[in-house]
């Protein structure tokens, strides 16, 4: 089913085919992960959400995939908590812009990425554009399926990173203060589901290192369950 | 390099977008494998081409993703084991079967494909679709990157199955009487260097559940290997 979304926004011109192939490797670890949120990750997405709430300015940043994937979700969690989305391109192009900035219209969300006129220090132009109001003086951002080279340059930049990504070993799961892994989708409707009263102080306690590591330990165990596997 | 050689046998119409996706799942299994060949996968190559040289009717299946990947490499070991070649689709068309029989043309081989007049049982037109000469009366069938129904529709014709999936928990891998977990380019590269002369009987010491077993400790332990990859 996510699988034909990201056809049909391929088909629209808001995923690009580099963006089809990230989606499958993307399925890959989900696989690995059970396709459900495990544990740790809800443990993430809790802390994630409470440094949201304690951030002044925090933007989510969407990109093509992330629109595809959990566009729906990202604007009702942004309308509730009244936060920043900027579209965000890899490819970028004023046309793929602007039918992001469309599509999140159609959900009643105005979003930034008309006006990109700062850059991502270290990052190649065009790649590197974002906007004043939205990431460049961002103190929080929170970058689902973002590229390595950028999560990096933002991390560089001095902002507090909340990434979401499949893979616990990117460079841009590496780079994340908190590191989601997780299918986007899931991990926006959990920050759905949760109670805004539910959190303050949370993620005081967490501990994003020993978090990737009980992921991997938990990928790890999974594939050693081999005794079980080929009568799967 | 791979992906872009991919996109570049999209747009010639021999990859599919599902293709394009499936690649992506591979990148990732490959990323974990360390990309390259691992020593279970060379085991299971040598007792695969054993097996072959021992086949009366040994032959190999290639879809898009296949030709893309590794087309000349097959055409050359096919060539000089004498093996037939048959192309065979899972999103069929004419269009395509031509497409990828004349891409191997080019390479000096004639290949099966154009006279698909039996069926594989259990398999839905024209999925099922392969010709008496080429797959319906092979005994060995090599199917690299092959659809999970169609890989277990083929064991239950009492076909012996050699499968080259990155995959080592795909449906594909496990159908596989002997299952390579390797990048198939890198698989056709190791039986081309390989010497004839030093294959009479490797198959029979091969165990293939104890090699999947090897495949997947050896993923689980690379993953377990976090106290370095903070750093890498």
């Amino acid at each position: 089913m996510k699988r034909e979304r990201l056809i049909d926004f391929y088909d629209k011109g808001i995923v690009t085919i580099s963006g089809l192939i990230s989606h499958g490797r993307a399925e890959a670890f989900d696989y690995l992960l059970g396709e459900k949120t495990q544990k740790f990750a809800l443990e993430s997405e809790k802390a994630a959400l409470d440094k949201i709430i304690l951030s002044k300015r925090p933007v989510i940043s969407v990109n093509g995939n992330v629109a595809a994937i959990a566009g729906e979700e990202i604007a009702n969690f942004a309308k509730k908590y009244e936060i920043r989305v900027e579209a965000n391109l890899f490819h970028w192009s004023w046309e793929r812009i602007e039918k992001i900035v469309s599509m999140f219209e159609q959900f009643d969300l105005a979003i930034l990425g008309r006006n990109q006129k700062e850059r991502i220090p270290g990052i190649d132009s065009p790649r590197g554009k974002c906007e004043r109001e939205g990431i460049f003086l961002a103190d929080t951002v929170v970058i689902p399926l973002e590229d390595g080279d950028r999560a990096e340059a933002l991390k560089r930049m001095g902002k507090f990173i909340i990434t979401i990504d499949l893979n616990p070993l990117s460079r841009t799961s590496k780079s994340g203060d908190i590191s989601i892994v997780d299918d986007l989708q899931r991990a926006f409707a959990n920050f759905l589901k949760f109670e805004r009263k539910d959190f303050n102080g949370k993620f005081a306690k967490y501990d994003n290192m020993m978090n990737l590591k009980e992921t991997l330990k938990f990928i790890g165990e999974r594939l050693k369950s081999i005794e079980k596997w080929p009568q799967e």
